[in-house]
């Protein structure tokens, strides 16, 4: 009768549900789940402090599984416990193993990695691709740093998985922030999918990295209840030692443990059926009584800490005007033109005072960016986390500060963002609501060249913009603003929408369009009449339409009366896009400075699919830029000059050149 | 007189110039390019081993400057020595200080960051976006010793580069393959961009970091001539030496080294002008002077290696049907189905017999990609490159690989290529020639559900497709094929094609549409008819061919002749697409188990800029999918059913259901 003895029983009776589960789905992991069946019967049967009812509550401790195809054991504990399942608080009832039974069915809520929105309260973000988690982890380990909880972070890492490098850069950013209150657990059962893990990823060469990293290993047999427990209990003496680095566990495993016929090569990600998974099921309990596994001590989670997160102040939000006044910027209002990533920089310094929810993020760019805006600011700074140059971690601690009710902000160079599309992607998965900034985008970042230039990215943002998430709305909207009026309110905005957004900002300074009494929301028209025509509808974005702009005289002395269009959001108002088209005699003439696929295109779809014969000539980059002196330069050399932009409305309304 | 002195003298002339050329300019980072100026100088002047009239030469050793935004410095040392640029080989010349004042200009071959396709074959690959030059040394390491060339690659770090998570990649793959003629060097100099550099990347915490990773590091002051000297000499040693670990070398240098008015912070990335040139340049020159620097010492660059790579041998491709008569696997192709991933392998290990410089790589999924089926045979696999969970890493090493002439391709599963998406773009900025294939595409994969579908890829790499590269061809070709002799064909087609494609594999078998005398090349048309019609044009792609071929008896019997086009290729004849439309009464529906921005919308940029007045209704996922134990049942989720379908068929051509 001991602790040990229960906790095998719980591992025992965990594991076999995990294989009927897999064999019910016909798919999933059940040897992997196999290897933590004791880590997690300890975590989750004692040394978590949750509740059973409310598995998201905020005070709770956290477990993310990032090595998410692991899931069937967590699964199997949260039926047996009748840790609470729903798709929203209302609907919350405790999960069964029936509902364990239905993994991976169309209908089901227990999805085939961790995905909360399915109905999965108790995981915080999505994860299954793999190197995420503990990102994930960090970024719930630093909300509850800013909100004064003490509540822990556990987070589970497969050995194959340690070779992404998104986990070293968690690693440096757990380090650096010295987020002690989050527990890396590395599972290091041997095998990876098709082969073993390699000799860097060994338990004993994981421990040196994680020192080197700046960590205090704690190596422990996985399987020995005792051993897992007391190593859970150091950290929670550790994590409040002031002098003390952050832990990490690195438990030795086995995969396909209890189960001699599912263990070596040749059992990932593979359910064992029929006579397989009899043999197995009868190989684990056997293994159950040689350990002397009996329920036969009572096992307790743990209290949660009564303190809960203060509910965030809000107020009103500042104009532009207003707050270049506050903070004694009227400077930069003076000279008529500013670029957008400073307009950014005030609008975000301005809602973090409006705003105790908003937490800032940078990848070392802070003073091209202008986050240091918020950065610098007393009262802000500990609420700003700097990432360093690890833009793939940055954005999972965002999913993850959005877990746990933050509204984080981050920023660096628009090229800079593709490093963390998976990333973000999961994010969207996840339900979180975050908000991605990429500065210095387009063509008219010139003279560093194409290795700093955000091209393809409207393509790949767009296409979240034509799918809902579980909320309805679109999966991502993006934002090109044209001048620092319209980006600032497009920031605020962001801030109250509840959900991902991109916005680029741009390098180079653009006239004022607008001022502090427009109106840009998401969820508005999504775009601005900047003069109105009947010839010809020219679509502009960004930089864009400051070139746009300069050739409406020309075009008029050329008999062409333009319509000019602001586009600054995907999606928008495609009727009301449509009607202005017919307006121009369906003469329609698109620009950006991105390769295609991107605002043009979303043009190109809402006529296409109209069928009235409209005309859409689309001017993006089309070939690979190069470095250039001057943002003119660079329009000329991708074709996007006022003269391109001439010549083409020519063209296209069959006119000959003057 | 001595060495010292001599290369004191020639890094205070180099970091001379690169303050002159980035003053120039108006842009740049010279106070980086001061850090390296010693290293430079020692490796380029003395150490390396390479020809200055033919700098691109494959027995020569490498220079890879991962930290690419440094490249200054290596501007001034080629300006100096004469080291040849041009775009061709034809027109290669010395560099001259006049071109180094070029920095950055629209018309100059000295581009902003390293980018040997504007003409500056010295450097192999394109870098500037941080983190991924270790990857490149990597592949061009990887394939020095399948070469069998005695060659070195070094490879210069910035110690705030190395917080991304890929350099880490990359020192794991370099460990993991005892690369040990791949040297990184990292530059310790304290100073990120916005910040010094993180406890964990100072220059005695990246030692360590080496050290857990398998490295032997070599400290030393990186501005002491002999110690720099003596490093790189203890590297060739040890690089021979069975016994020895890989070396790294860490530098401690000083950012604006030499000049004291641009050291510390707030010099990073700004050009000196005016007053602050002419003081860093007298700073500079006072430098010297207390350093004894006289270029009173001879030096001469290394002798490479005589031996050269073996040419390639080539023979013709076998057919499908041949090919797996040939590796006893007749009864893949005796069930009338198959996965196009299975088709991939067969493809693959065709070719690595057919062409020896074909390389496969794969990220730990070998078993379910088929790359297995190269990796697993005795005579190819050599040319086999396990990359592990490292999705980074693994498409930055066939940048490397293709720059020292090898046709690396490249496998995972589709959703996890995105994780190297800027790795991918740097490739097609390096002009590689590199082929990235991604398996269990599309919602079809199912149960797993969203963590491991690939959904805004097309879009992504469509934006390419949009674009022409310097050879005057698609950024990308994609690729999307819908049966296995498609596949296989086009897996041949992709080997012959000098440049970046992207083709998708799918999960479940799929029948066979096609056989082995069907053609399919990369530049052909892109899409095949598989029925003829005159009512509605259903243009499909991959696994939806196989939908839309569900429902055509069905559309008959509501009176619909549907022509079926099955398009495989972005970009594709796009006249061909109009002809066939209008030969339908211009009423098109596209098909695709992707999000949006994808084929459908390429179809709709080609509809609408024609005019013609054709309607394009376009069906791809329009919600975020998630787990389902079938692909119809997915399909149905996502509203792509059969039903669906005709649904939207009936639809389009408003006709009532029946």
């Amino acid at each position: 009768m001991s602790f040990d003895s229960t906790i095998h029983a719980k591992a025992v009776a965990l594991t076999k549900l995990s294989y009927e589960m897999t064999a019910a789905a016909g798919s999933g992991h059940p040897t992997t789940a196999a290897s933590l069946a004791h880590i997690v019967s300890v975590l989750m049967y004692q040394h978590m402090r949750y509740e059973l009812a409310n598995p998201g509550h905020p005070s709770s401790d956290r477990l993310v599984l990032s090595e998410g195809h692991a899931v069937p054991i967590v699964y199997a504990a949260c039926a047996d416990l009748g840790v609470a399942i729903g798709k929203d608080k209302a609907s919350l009832r405790p999960m069964t193993r029936e509902d364990a039974m239905t993994l991976r069915a169309m209908d089901s809520m227990i999805d085939g990695h961790p995905n909360p929105v399915e109905g999965f309260p108790f995981f915080d973000t999505a994860t299954g691709s793999l190197g995420q988690g503990l990102s994930h982890a960090a970024g719930l380990g630093a909300a509850a740093k800013i909100d004064g909880l003490d509540k822990r972070i556990f987070c589970i890492i497969g050995d194959g998985e340690s070779r992404e490098g998104q986990i070293w850069e968690a690693m440096d950013f757990i380090s650096d922030h010295n987020l002690c209150n989050v527990l890396p657990i590395f599972n290091c059962n041997v095998y990876a999918q098709s082969d073993k893990v390699a000799p860097g990823q060994t338990y004993e060469a994981l421990a040196h990295k994680a020192e080197a990293f700046g960590f205090t290993p704690i190596i422990i047999d996985g399987h020995n209840p005792s051993q897992i427990a007391d190593a859970l209990s150091k950290h929670a003496q550790l994590q409040h030692d002031p002098q003390a680095h952050p832990v990490v566990i690195i438990a030795r495993t086995q995969k396909g443990w209890g189960s001699a016929s599912q263990q070596g090569m040749g059992h990932h990600g593979k359910p064992a059926e029929k006579a397989d998974l009899a043999k197995a099921i009868e190989e684990l309990e056997a293994t159950g009584r040689a350990l002397g596994a009996s329920a036969d001590t009572s096992l307790k989670i743990g209290m949660m800490s009564p303190a809960k997160p203060a509910a965030p102040t809000i107020t009103a939000p500042l104009s532009l005007t207003e707050a270049c006044k506050k903070f004694g910027w009227e400077k930069l209002l003076a000279g008529g033109s500013l670029p957008t990533r400073k307009a950014y920089g005030v609008a975000l310094r301005a809602l973090g005072h409006a705003n105790s929810s908003v937490v800032a993020l940078d990848a070392d760019v802070k003073n091209s960016s202008h986050a240091e805006d918020f950065s610098k600011d007393p009262e802000l700074a500990s609420r700003f986390l700097e990432c360093r140059i690890a833009e793939q971690n940055m954005y999972s601690v965002a999913v993850g500060l959005s877990a746990a009710g933050k509204v984080p902000f981050t920023s660096t160079f628009a090229k800079f963002v593709v490093r963390g599309y998976d990333q973000i992607e999961m994010g969207v998965n996840s339900g979180a609501n975050f908000k991605v900034v990429g500065s210095h985008s387009g063509i008219t970042l010139a003279a560093d060249g194409p290795s700093q230039m955000s091209l393809p990215d409207i393509a790949w943002f767009r296409a979240f913009a034509t799918v809902t998430n579980q909320k309805g709305n679109p999966a991502f909207y993006v934002l090109n603003p044209s001048d620092a009026f319209q980006a600032y309110a497009l920031t605020m905005s962001m801030a109250k929408y509840d959900g991902p957004v991109y916005m680029r900002t741009m390098r180079p300074a653009t006239e004022f369009l607008y001022g502090d009494t427009d109106k840009f929301e998401i969820g508005g028209p999504g775009f601005e009449v900047l003069n109105p025509g009947r010839d010809l509808l020219i679509v502009a974005t960004g930089y864009m339409v400051h070139e746009a702009n300069r050739v409406l005289d020309e075009l008029d002395s050329h008999g062409i009366d333009a319509t000019l269009v602001d586009l600054y959001s995907l999606p928008f108002d495609e009727e009301a896009i449509l009607d202005l088209a017919n307006e121009n005699n369906g003469k329609v003439l698109t620009l950006e400075d991105n390769y295609g696929g991107g605002f043009g295109s979303a043009i190109a779809d809402v006529v296409s699919a109209s069928g009235d014969g409209f005309n859409v000539q689309q001017m993006h980059v089309k070939r690979i830029p190069k470095s250039g002196r001057t943002p003119d330069e660079l329009l000329a050399y991708c074709g996007l000059s006022a003269k391109d932009i001439v010549k083409q409305a020519l063209s296209l309304l069959e006119l000959s050149p003057a």
